[in-house]
């Protein structure tokens, strides 16, 4: 048995508190990249294997174990709470989430179920259960915001321009308003769910939104993520609001809610940090393309985040998005060591320039 | 024949000079949003249109006439230049380019010829001294940049995530260097001869650029733009510089070069012009999509994006990227007369306020 105590520096981030090196994780640690996952996959759907909590847990402490990530990240997808909404999907490989009948009218919409998290997916609060046994880090807990989730409903699947749901947003703005409060009360049940089954904090995955102007999030999309994250006040645990190409959209992002928010590599990390007044911890911002290029690369640009970061407390590093597949183990490896290796520098640099301030 | 003086609206704009209204055009403005158009596509291919100067012209003619558009630009597409350089590819329906063998190794690059455009691609020369004849606005030549380019070259279509054109930039950086170098050299040929041949305004599309973040574009990108830009000095007519999702990379696209900086709908104009220090002109930034809602939404969106602008002299009134198919031309039309309509109060407040200045 490991003796080692609970690693709260990810937690301790979350909330801007002091810590002694940055804490590390990345978004897809658990998933492709893995040889031992892909294979499992050989045997297993993506899905057969969140349904399966010993296997879930498996897949999801894996990273954890050889990356010495300082936390884990429940192994899910954002479709899953859709199944027992009523909404049939496939998982693609290499695509992502088809949908079988897109919403297209009102009757579609109503016809979503609410969500039972505890009836409907008892195997991930099963999997969070099991895993809070196991772990010395803290474990994530995560959903689609109603955006990202709108956006395959309504395309069918992935998309470049979005097009069809903007022109649904905006042909229908009474039906997608009722759409996006369906799909906000299902993710407000299924995170709260995640946190009372044990996960230590939630990330909400937005990732699509950076598709709108500042002026459409502000009408379609921030009175869902308000109320969103003003329902889940009273679940005591730090909140992350994650999307990809944010960059018109961060305080906006940051007026909506949450602890922490993640950024992608479009931005510099400590221009958003200014613009934000520092009143918002923040998780990025490595481009994970970086990782498929050779260790100087990945050692340089991750040195430049943790300087733009300057040592401030309230610093989670992360990619901009998820690790591709083709990513080396080993680079994630050594980057997780190097954080943790050369942050300490950091740290002390901010810390004495507080206290030489008068 | 008509007695119709030349609207010079939009090269004033390019310049920063005081226009009676705000000029605009629409990227895309001939294509699938137009019935004529459609119909001719069931008889010629995208291609063949571009290789038939008399119906070239004519395609680039029809939105001038049915829209009013303050100026036309050249129908064609951003790979021709790729053909004659040896590049096979072709043009699919719904998706984009598809290039049959991508840029792998170093002799796929040592491979691709110098564009000679007199030579190579004569059929656009013709059509822009066929439109001179023709037209009573500014007529808009237009490339593809190099990074956007090479993208399609080495991904072999278009992409969601550009890992592969990442990668190899990041693992074969003097590959890359040697690429981008050999495509600005075409491109800048090809722009060149394009203003000889009566173009009154260039416009390099760098669509794809946005993926990068800061630092990649300045080390990977910024010094052969800067290059292209300072080729085409001698080329005494105003250059816009355009590309999507570029926020985090305006103040590095200004450094670039070009008279006029293309910005979409993800960032606020105004800010973006103060950001800029209204060094640069501006064109953009409605949503393509907004032209999907109905006329109340284009109006109450076109109009903010008007006094975001102030009324300042040198903002183009454009799209932030290009029309949907799906777009009804009315809309466009409505558009125009709208921008036309309207614009002149923003531009005498904005006079009236400079004359205030002390």
């Amino acid at each position: 048995m490991s003796t080692q105590s609970f690693n709260d520096r990810f937690l301790r981030a979350c909330r801007r508190q002091p810590v002694d090196r940055t804490p590390v994780w990345f978004m897809r640690q658990a998933g492709r990249s893995q040889p031992e996952y892909r294979q499992l996959r050989e045997r297993y759907s993506l899905l057969e294997i969140c349904q399966l909590p010993e296997l879930c847990a498996e897949v999801t402490l894996l990273p954890v174990r050889q990356l010495g990530v300082d936390a884990a990240i429940l192994f899910a997808d954002i479709m899953l709470p859709l199944g027992p909404m009523g909404v049939h999907f496939r998982l693609q490989g290499g695509l992502g989430p088809v949908v079988e009948a897109p919403i297209r009218r009102s009757p579609d919409i109503e016809r979503l179920r609410p969500l039972e998290p505890e009836e409907d997916l008892p195997f991930v609060l099963e999997a969070i259960r099991l895993l809070r046994g196991e772990l010395k880090v803290p474990l994530i807990g995560f959903a689609g915001a109603p955006f990202t989730l709108a956006s395959y409903l309504i395309e069918g699947g992935p998309s470049r321009t979005f097009t069809q749901t903007k022109a649904f947003m905006y042909q229908e703005p009474a039906l997608w308003h009722r759409l996006l409060e369906k799909l906000a009360a299902a993710i407000v049940q299924f995170l709260k769910a995640q946190a009372q089954a044990g996960a230590q904090a939630l990330q909400v995955f937005d990732s699509w939104v950076g598709c709108l102007g500042p002026a459409d999030y502000r009408a379609y999309v921030l009175p869902h993520m308000r109320r969103l994250f003003s329902e889940l006040q009273d679940v005591d645990i730090p909140i992350i609001h994650f999307g990809v190409g944010t960059g018109g959209l961060l305080e906006l992002m940051q007026e909506a809610g949450g602890d922490v928010l993640g950024i992608d590599w479009r931005v510099r990390l400590d221009q958003v940090w200014q613009r934000l007044d520092y009143r918002t911890a923040l998780q990025g911002n490595l481009d994970p393309a970086t990782l498929l290029g050779p260790w100087e690369l990945v050692e340089r640009q991750a040195l430049k985040i943790l300087a733009q970061a300057g040592g401030r407390p309230g610093h989670i590093f992360n990619l901009g998005h998820g690790v591709f597949p083709q990513t080396s183990p080993e680079h994630l490896q050594r980057l997780v060591e190097l954080v943790h290796e050369r942050s300490p520098e950091f740290i002390s640099g901010f810390s004495s320039q507080e206290e030489a301030a008068p």
